[in-house]
């Protein structure tokens, strides 16, 4: 787990050469975290393997925990991209469901970056580091829009976030080996349907 | 996040004495954890405090995250005292919701405590040190216990460890600040509701 001396406002990139540089230091960073894990990835090498200066880095990232947060933002991102399999979902507790399972699948590729992101954002998050919460708003909104619920209730929001703590939780046990992967998605798609068939407007069972 | 050198297996107290220096042991780790948080608490301080040689806590704890780990064990030992709320709820989801919120509040009167002892926990679960393991079975007995499932189904095991994935997360939220006390408490009691609404021989809604 790193260390998070203070949460430095990290530097936007704004020029396309900054923009540039920026994301081959995510690519550079994912990279050595699927090879080495957290503990063994150096800012240094992370530097060289992007080519860039390590002051560039650092202004970018004050920290290994803002870099690997930046890395979970990114796939985040693209929670909602298009798939086929989304689209046919006929209930949107299962496109809610194949949304999650792809992202985990996904994440069980490179299951050495996965801990990295994991422990990364756990620190950001007892750190407050902004980041971590705007990544709680974005898979949040991503679901919400996957349901259709244009107008939450708080017992709705209240159950989105049970879901992603449950989700959550699912996730560091199968990154870290305690159960399966079949158990998990068994366990994800369980925690969408009873949690989310909760929800208002949900067709009762 | 304290480091996990090896899972160096930790010696178990036999005799009344060293029954008694174990105790004290954990005592003052609690006391200057709940004072100066996990990274603030030294090996050396703790034993000093306890009025025990260096080389007897490193044989019962290995490292920092055995001991803070075993605190948290300690602690979900009293998960299933007896109390009149508890007694008295007439649902047994409702005497799961009383525990889990009795848990909760008294995790909240030391912060500093319950923050060191979820780091450990969650570099322990990391590690695989087996107390994390038992830890987790524990609570899951207490909780298959309250709601009188003496044959769980595996949907309900499942639903069950879904249940302590979310309260985990709302501890971490409320530990660090990102949730209100009375937010965290909500949502407790409607992961209760409507997670251990769906296990088997559940009274329809």
């Amino acid at each position: 787990m790193p260390r998070v001396a203070e949460d430095r406002p990290a530097a936007e990139p704004q020029s396309p050469g900054q923009k540039a540089r920026y994301r081959r230091i995510l690519a550079a960073a994912a990279r050595l975290g699927a090879e080495r894990g957290l503990e063994h990835v150096q800012m240094q090498d992370v530097a060289r393997e992007a080519a860039v200066a390590i002051a560039t880095l650092y202004r970018y990232f004050p920290s290994k925990t803002h870099l690997f947060t930046a890395i979970m933002a990114d796939q985040v991102d693209h929670m909602d991209d298009p798939s086929p399999r989304i689209a046919a979902a006929e209930d949107p507790v299962d496109a809610v469901a194949e949304t999650l399972l792809r992202s985990t699948r996904h994440m069980l590729r490179t299951p050495l970056l996965s801990s990295a992101i994991m422990q990364s954002n756990y620190a950001a998050h007892t750190a407050t580091v902004s980041e971590a919460a705007a990544i709680e708003a974005r898979v949040h909104r991503t679901v919400l829009t996957l349901l259709g619920l244009e107008h939450p209730t708080d017992r709705d929001n209240r159950l989105v976030r049970l879901l992603m703590k449950s989700w959550h939780g699912v996730l560091v046990s199968v990154i870290y080996g305690h159960t399966t992967a079949a158990e998990a998605e068994t366990e994800i798609r369980l925690a969408c349907a009873v949690l989310l068939g909760g929800r208002s407007g949900a067709p009762a069972r």
